[in-house]
């Protein structure tokens, strides 16, 4: 029997994703009517980017999943008329570039790579940093971004500190977690990666009492979500000598406006939403593979605990 | 019985190896007397830097082995008074730190972490780069350093391969050799690292032919040894666009002079020959090691083969 699709995201998405889900859907054995336009009351799963024109889900009847395009779900986890299963998206695309740039990034600091990329005057700069057995890098955030990105750190040789609020295990990290726990993770962060969710809990969860807790000159990395930082509190600690460094991908309005002081700011880089990006070709292999199981009465993958909010 | 070390290299290394090596020594329960200053006919062991002042190495009578401060020994494997066992370098810092700048610098090229670094004028240049495993990194080299820089960036999730003039293996990534596998090994190197010896079969090695056979727009990563490169031909190859960028760590003089090209060159970042450095405290353990081995008659270890120079 078809099963019925709707794709509620931006138009653009739709440009990138038809073909890959067609052939992913093909792929798994599935017949499957995927359009952009459905009557409500005939939809099956809802494809879905929080920033879609759907905000309303009483109307889909008989609607079995929502399978979030995005890993981040705090757009859509609030939104009352939502009483289905909802799934996040766990890439592979996703995980692996994440893994990327924060490797990227972390060895850019720990090397002091911009030095050399700003320095080509002539001056032989001979400065040998630590190894990186000798630099600790902490991780907030035990998710899967956060857990992969720690342990790829880890096998590269980083003495890698991961905290979360619940506990959890993770190959190659020191795991702390709970509040006594994020205060001695951030006393070792030479280099502090955010890889939270965004929830009520994280919101600012860098602020000017934990920027304090860090080592004196860290370095701080947010790929993860804008409003975990209290900006003001950030440009202070930037400005005082305690922070020595932001590596900044996420921001609470993006495009960052042209004015905002991050762009001017000497020891702030910002890089535009590119830390990770969901892949279309494995993420339409996780939406086909979220209706499999649907159809098949199996359980679904990636599910939201809406009363964590992730 | 107390063993005679002789430690000859620069007075300046003389102050950073002094203690790491009594305490390795120690460490191994060896009695040994370390200076810089010896009667030759009482010296047991030479710590050997090439550019020190001993040349002639015909008047230690009685030395047993040359254990170099170094990875590349080629200024003191031609020289003709040397009828001992020369040991080189492989120091677990030395490799490790190899392996942080090798990662670091193919990830800054891989993620174009300059264009960012570089562009913080309120412009949101969203490219999002491919996955590691869409891009092509050759490693020429797979002796200790380029199979372990390999095997680090195949676990990152790079497509690897691997040149040698013989055959070998290294995990994780495609190995060819010969001068047919050369060709094919620079056809996939969007990204072409360089960590061969240098001897006289690999002196230019990256000339006007072999920069051709690279896909336009390759980068040239040289953390390796600065004969390797014909400077002129990665000039021009610069200019032509047909390489896209050259960071290079190691020169034919070094301090690089403050004249020289590269450093003005848009397309060439300069960094200070410090790739990887022999670290002192994990240095001295492998010293202590093979003067542990002499003294027991053990076999030395990381022997070169004065025939192949390396």
């Amino acid at each position: 029997m078809t099963v019925n699709v709707l794709f509620a995201a931006m138009y653009e998405r739709w440009k990138t994703y038809e073909n890959p889900l067609k052939s992913a859907f093909s792929a798994a054995g599935l017949d499957v009517a995927l359009s952009t336009d459905l009557p409500p009351e005939q939809v099956d799963y809802i494809v879905y980017a929080p920033n879609s024109e759907v905000q309303d889900f009483t109307k889909f009847t008989r609607a079995r999943a929502v399978l979030n395009l995005w890993a981040g779900v705090e757009d859509v986890v609030g939104n009352q008329t939502l009483k289905i299963p909802l799934a996040r998206m766990v890439d592979h695309g996703l995980t692996q570039g994440m893994i990327e740039w924060v490797t990227g990034h972390v060895l850019r600091h720990h090397l002091n790579t911009d030095l050399h990329v700003n320095g080509q005057d002539g001056e032989w700069r001979k400065e040998i940093p630590p190894l990186a057995e000798h630099r600790g890098v902490t991780i907030l955030g035990l998710g899967t971004l956060g857990a992969a990105c720690g342990t790829a750190l880890a096998r590269l040789g980083f003495d890698v500190t991961g905290w979360s609020r619940s506990p959890k295990d993770a190959t190659g990290i020191t795991c702390l977690s709970g509040e006594d726990g994020l205060a001695q993770a951030l006393g070792t962060a030479e280099i502090l990666v955010l890889l939270l969710p965004f929830t009520p809990q994280t919101e600012n969860i860098l602020n000017a009492k934990t920027l304090a807790q860090t080592p004196k000159g860290a370095v701080i990395i947010n790929p993860g979500r804008g409003p975990l930082i209290d900006d003001d509190a950030l440009l202070n600690a930037l400005d005082a000598g305690q922070i020595g460094h932001a590596t900044l991908d996420v921001f609470r309005v993006e495009p960052l406006p042209r004015d905002h002081p991050y762009w001017a700011h000497p020891k702030v880089t910002v890089t535009p939403h590119i830390a990770s990006e969901t892949r279309p070709e494995t993420a339409a292999q996780v939406i086909a593979e979220n209706i499999r199981r649907g159809e098949a009465g199996e359980p679904f993958l990636h599910l939201v605990d809406r009363s964590l909010g992730y």
